[in-house]
């Protein structure tokens, strides 16, 4: 009989969960959007995800060790609890998870935040593989961070550590979602970029192209999108290959802060905007290479994450294989 | 027979050395200018201090339990090597200072940064007491960084984390002695508010102030002391008090980023910058206040460090009372 763990990934768009064995490999797994209810319809569907692999996990005579979760917000690590969510995932501050999840299934559970699990994945089994010095940056909607320093995952005092999409580049930049001004994701997660080309559209109207001209014009400045942000620069419009250019500064400058913090022997980015934007991460590696304590920066590889969109999963079920997080 | 440690802090202008007690009690200190050729002549000075401490730990019948060090530049903790001096203190990169000083006392010896050595004492005998989570700040000539994460003191992969004065606040802002843009050390140190003050004032002829103008027909430009920044925006003038607010600014923002990144229950600032203008501290405190994510920011006292000039060599001689940095 083999053994797994059950990652469980509970982002503000989808929860994923699927079954991970030591090495790291997942074999089957299945995603359902996020319930927009939040809190208990959240449980709910995880419950179901849980139900489903228990039965698929029998049928292939596998032993299941454990449940893993990441999920989306601050959470206290050690007790398990979701402390603080973000402003997408409703009802899901103040929820004892570890403790829901072990009284219904009666196996042993450990709770993460999201990007903290995204790196511990990189770090078992894709691209920081070995690093015991790593920095994480996962680049979606928002930005979200994760640092493992001297073989362990950085937590703060009650888990609230790494809100790497936080890190100020330009204190008198916009207005962030967190409250302060200039923080990274406000240059360069998807929201940011759209936001930030919205602002330069609206603010420049006679510079911008006849590409994005002729969209705007049945769909308007809402129906801008992340993708758009990149097929316009690459179409040659010169806001949003400013828009792109100043996320690609705040960003290599985020990086270079980080080294200077951390000291990581290498630094993963990841997430679905550099997924669908392969030559992003080479650009920033370039930008970084000039900036900042050459001692520090230069022998630093900056890479692409390597385990896309399962990184969630399998980074969740190392909390139990792996127990890094300790 | 009582024991003490002897703590040595080794600075760009002084080195310090003292005896210190269980408590963190210091018995008897002394300081000798660094001298200026560096490297030999650094250590030949240290040998002196620990000399003469020797000569009076017998007089008053102390036993010498260890040495501990804390040092300009980037230090391998573990092996006692400084790794990479700062432009300030010459030919000294790469010097295994735990061997030379083992080698010639015979006692146990450590040695780290002398931004963490400076943290260390605030949570052993200062501001930071019983905090296992607690970041520190040094504004001095430049800014040092210490954090301590989980009761450890952060070093990364080889001892180089923590350059916390190099934490980018403004991508497109000055360019910094560190190779990148913007840091908070190119505005809120005491070299960052001379230079940025020198701009304004060459920049913005007439918009200095009668006590500028006077003072500058004698002195030039090039005259200008970190003091003179905030006696003159005490005296009203314009220019020094713009140069201030942005400091304050990008500290703030800096220390919102460092609340972000590690949760810490406590944030101390000290330094000789903090020491001689006792309101610094408590204007940061309330920029920090009202930035970014109020479950992370909130909480957190941002307090003067308690111990002053002493830091250095009571936080030395902890890392071998307390071996926390282990």
């Amino acid at each position: 009989m083999s053994e797994c763990v059950v990652g469980v990934d509970i982002g503000a768009t989808k929860v994923a969960a699927g079954l991970v064995d030591e090495t790291g490999g997942l074999r089957g797994a299945l995603t359902v959007p996020t319930p927009e209810m939040g809190g208990e319809a959240v449980l709910k569907a995880v419950f179901d995800l849980l139900h489903y692999l228990a039965a698929r996990a029998q049928r292939h005579a596998i032993h299941i060790r454990g449940i893993g979760v990441g999920t989306a917000g601050q959470v206290d690590a050690e007790q398990g609890i979701v402390r603080s969510a973000t402003a997408n995932l409703r009802e899901w501050s103040q929820v004892p998870l570890a403790e829901r999840i072990g009284q219904a299934t009666r196996l042993p559970v450990r709770v993460d935040n999201d990007g903290n699990a995204a790196l511990l994945a990189e770090v078992w089994a894709g691209a920081a593989k070995g690093h015991g010095d790593a920095v994480g940056l996962t680049i979606g909607t928002g930005i979200g961070g994760g640092v493992v320093t001297g073989g362990r995952i950085l937590h703060g005092a009650w888990g609230g550590a790494a809100e790497l999409g936080h890190l100020c580049v330009n204190f008198r930049g916009p207005r962030c979602t967190c409250g302060s001004t200039g923080c990274v994701e406000a240059y360069a997660s998807g929201h940011g970029l759209v936001e930030r080309l919205q602002e330069r559209l609206a603010a420049q109207p006679a510079d911008v192209s006849p590409v994005a001209r002729e969209y705007l014009s049945s769909h308007g400045l809402d129906g801008v999108t992340t993708a758009m942000v990149f097929q316009w620069a690459e179409a040659g419009d010169a806001l949003a290959r400013e828009t792109l250019d100043d996320a690609l500064a705040a960003l290599a400058h985020a990086v270079v802060s980080l080294i200077h913090t951390f000291n990581p022997t290498v630094v993963v980015v990841g997430g679905g905007v550099v997924a669908a934007n392969p030559a992003f991460v080479s650009q920033l590696a370039a930008r970084v290479r000039g900036l900042g304590m050459s001692s520090l920066v230069q022998p630093v590889p900056i890479v692409p994450a390597q385990l896309g969109a399962r990184a969630g999963v399998i980074g969740a079920a190392s909390l139990i294989w792996w127990q890094c997080g300790g």
